[in-house]
């Protein structure tokens, strides 16, 4: 399986905007992709204005298609205006297995 | 929810062993926890040695019950030993919810 661990910063008191436009992304994505087996946002509860997305799909497949999705490409202009940099994403093989 | 994203770099070489080491913990984390909603080891696929933990509680009663339970103080003698550092850690709160 593959995680992906995603940081984003967004316009200072534009969270819940940003997080009502997620939402949105976060539903299509458990509705449409059977290979994604998490999608989490995370608001940090020491740094203002940043989360952390955490995604975990079965494999490359899961992954590139996630990329490849019209939910993707449609969720980009809701939620890119709130974002204050590129979003910083880190790879990574998940070693433990979702219980 | 609360959400829990840990920063680990272990000696070079040393990741089985460590890999190893802390899928007992993870074990004992799923058995014992019922507050545990997620608790997962990524490996990076571009930073060697380096893993990022995931983990998710219901709340903060859950966090504290894992931060107190004879599992966690069993195991950190034997992963402790292969970390180079210490534990970078970053709370959340879980703003979408588990599928």
């Amino acid at each position: 399986m593959i995680g992906m661990v995603v940081s984003l910063a967004v316009a200072h008191g534009s969270g819940d905007d940003f997080e009502r436009a997620f939402a949105m992304l976060a539903a299509a994505v458990r509705a449409n992709e059977p290979g994604n087996r998490l999608y989490e946002l995370l608001r940090s509860q020491t740094v203002p204005d940043s989360y952390t997305l955490v995604e975990i799909y079965e494999d490359e497949a899961a992954l590139a298609a996630h990329r490849a999705s019209p939910h993707m490409a449609n969720s980009r202009p809701l939620t890119a205006p709130f974002l204050v940099g590129p979003p910083v994403m880190q790879t990574f093989d998940v070693v433990s297995h979702l219980g």
